[in-house]
């Protein structure tokens, strides 16, 4: 599927007719569905969908798109969101000391499993500058500090306006985001080293240990003002022992937390993930 | 959900507006659609949907949505399918010796994991006549040879007629039904012991142990005239280590077995299962 | 391995000479090891080790084992156990209105995946006792309410002498027992139906269908006084999506927590968990 | 563990003391085991262990334990590898076109996930020799042709002697190895991209997705002289559906080949694997 398609991600209080509606406004402007999908959240009365279309052949030029679907929205009382495949998103990667999700993501990026540039990477620290250099992307090392947090917050977010940044993904940075900072940015995937809500925030793995469980696991959500409280987009596991020290369920943690991370980056950038209240609705 | 739905299962060459006009038949009629997913194989040009909605204030008569569909279906040359929840689908399941999967489906009809009737036990052996008793459900012991094996069919095929049978699970039922048989009556599902297509045929165990695999795995299938190449529904697999002798291989792969045939059955009786050439699409 | 085997679980201070010690004992007796494994937790300072051997051909009488053991045990300051083969140990199952754990035990102890008889099935309600009827095992009804609960304990703990009980598995049993009782009996199983440290307590499915995860999990553990917080013996998970309400939550948790139950059941029957502070060393 | 350890791999027909006369052989010395596993195959009447002790204390020198410990091997015809903890093993990775698992390997081995160095990279492409630089290692491109085979596996030969190989990691090396190769170098892992004996041989991902398998797989194995055939070392699988097509299934199993293939290859260098027959057994 290289042809250029527009993507409508869609949700409004339940009621009769709503794939009939939608569809009909795709197929009357001469729009192919290649993937549709929906779901409906009955204790909610909310209806979510997801609808592909190819642009080729479709009639309407694709800066009039929204404006008319619009007028089907608004008396639906429907949220929506429009993509285009052709528009390519912009990522910054956000790291601490950690390497292995950055080198996961550029390595994904790079094979084409990612359709997004990766044009920054900011740290809080200079250790990674070796591997942005590697690769050609611009690195911006911004220290954190209790008390230089909030300034230092604003020069993050000038970078991500002059970089014309779609998503930021912290690829373990182990730094937490103010309120503040979240309220003006908030396409912002996180990694969290543990299967939450079991052992939020610091040392998962330690705790984990301590704890004995027999399974260890790795959580991408998106990020809220709450800490390792946003909606979550993708989770996995891996068993663990005895045998296995801290360790041990750090390094077999490096491979869940790269393949869980980059599961979730995935779906978002195919616009696969459809937030409402604290839980998503993911349309693989 | 316990209020009735009706379910359409259509597949058809691909075209535009497939979706658009499904729908709004079911719009255009009152129905409020519950749950709508599609696939479309382009490669093989095909679309295939799976379209659930309410009856309760549906303005067409049960017996006239199938005749009104089809005015649609036939200019798209589709092929589909028309069921209702509050008809209760009735399984015949044949065993040889081994009872846990029948144990498991028993006990899931009764926990009304199944939205279905067992009024039938069949078998080529007498061993587990006593499980049927103890839940009500009659028994045939019908033993089979070489020599007898269509005439027996003769007889199965009469009782599945007689106890209006929708469905066959060979529930470990350890012989192959014949070409003719197939052809007569086709709505069978099978749970093969091995991760097809390895170890296809007998023994998967025995061979899997001597090949030193470190998963073994389970498939439950659609029968079709050729031995284990049916479509297949679903299929799970487990670890397992040198410690594990074949009677290990075989206890933890009855676990499977259940698990898988159990799946595919539930995913069958909710009309959520559409095959295509030897393949299947399992709108979940 | 149908011939009796002896099996020691030993832990003590880690030490040179620990296995030459324990397995030259086991040769000069004439003991042929079928099994041997060990962990040293070095954090810990602490040797674990599980030996089995053949008792046909070991020169020391079973009665004189012990003692023999004791010898080489107390100047290694070792905790030890001694169990053989050939003594079936004795389930009580308590349950409470829900029956798929129950039924699930009672089948793998006919099939045989359980080397134990179930001669007492207890519950909090009458529901279950059809069951107990049908596999003829004695069933008592003790209703606990808050003010009877350590007066109707004492007649638990009476049963469990009368029956001469050595395991207990809380197989869904929706009570939590007080410190006192776990004192006085300490083999207890639970399963709990959430993916421990997340979920301890009350109604875990609806807690996890809220914060939206997209697994699920199931843990086995021992009672201890602390709800949920005993040491834990197996644990597993199963994928859920925005499309599972809290009832499909609570229909693959029961899947999943028959299996994981079945698992820790089993691996203590064969005395391969060693409990160590709040952590089990499983020998698998 | 850093310190510097020995480790013992063992086989031999089983009999009664052989734990006993291994362990006692190095408390004898002074040695302190930190893992010592065994395994019994009563079938084939073999007694299979891995005794790992630290060197720091240990009286033998390290060129006299080999010959130390034969005079305990012989009577006991026991097959035996002795390895050192100190040793570093160097590892040649062959690849053609494709560079996810060498890029997984060289991360993890600067991670230190992986003992060992990689001073040499084969291919019979030019594609990959710029990520060869990228990480300062030498590139040999040695094109195959059907004529050319057996003369450029004698360049092969040479180089693995030049560079010192004790490991050659077939890392998605589109090329069958000739018998001749194998019988004088076999110390080679291979990663198949299907589950075995699922889809041997060629475009196992388009033949998984023209039977409509609903898992895929990868396995690492030992090569031998027949194609696929060699024993598994390492296996894992990962679901699929109806919505894969085949450059799904590429994708997915990039991930998994990358995953088992790294596994396959530390228990290897950690002197965890040890085959007999056609069959291994895993100390893990």
């Amino acid at each position: 599927m290289t042809r250029p398609t527009a993507t409508l991600l869609v949700s409004c209080p339940d009621q009769r007719g709503l794939v009939a509606k939608i569809a009909s406004f795709i197929y009357a402007n001469g729009g192919n569905i290649i993937q549709a999908d929906q779901h409906t959240d009955f204790e909610a009365g909310l209806f979510l969908t997801r609808i592909e279309w190819q642009l080729e052949g479709f009639n309407l030029p694709k800066d009039l798109i929204g404006p008319a679907f619009n007028a089907i929205a608004q008396p639906l009382q429907a949220n929506w969101q429009l993509h285009f495949s052709d528009t390519i998103p912009r990522i910054a990667v956000w790291v601490s000391r950690q390497d292995h999700c950055l080198f996961d993501l550029i390595w994904r990026q790079r094979a084409g499993e990612f359709h997004a540039e990766i044009p920054l990477i900011m740290s809080n620290h200079p250790d990674l500058h070796e591997i942005a250099n590697q690769f050609n992307i611009d690195y911006h090392h911004i220290p954190i500090s209790k008390d230089t947090k909030l300034e230092q917050e604003e020069k993050q977010l000038t970078l991500l306006k002059h970089y014309q940044i779609d998503l930021v993904v912290l690829a373990k940075y182990m730094q937490v985001l103010s309120a503040e900072f979240v309220e003006q940015f908030n396409q912002i995937i996180n990694i969290h080293h543990s299967f939450l809500p079991a052992f939020p925030g610091a040392n998962p793995y330690q705790r984990a240990y301590q704890r004995g469980v027999k399974i260890i696991g790795a959580t991408a959500h998106y990020v809220t003002a709450d800490l390792d409280e946003g909606p979550i987009i993708e989770q996995d596991v891996v068993r663990v022992s005895h045998r296995d020290g801290v360790a041990d369920l750090i390094r077999k943690g490096k491979d869940l937390e790269r393949m869980v991370l980059a599961r979730a980056v995935r779906l978002h950038l195919q616009n696969r993930v459809l937030v409402y209240g604290n839980r998503t609705v993911v349309f693989e």
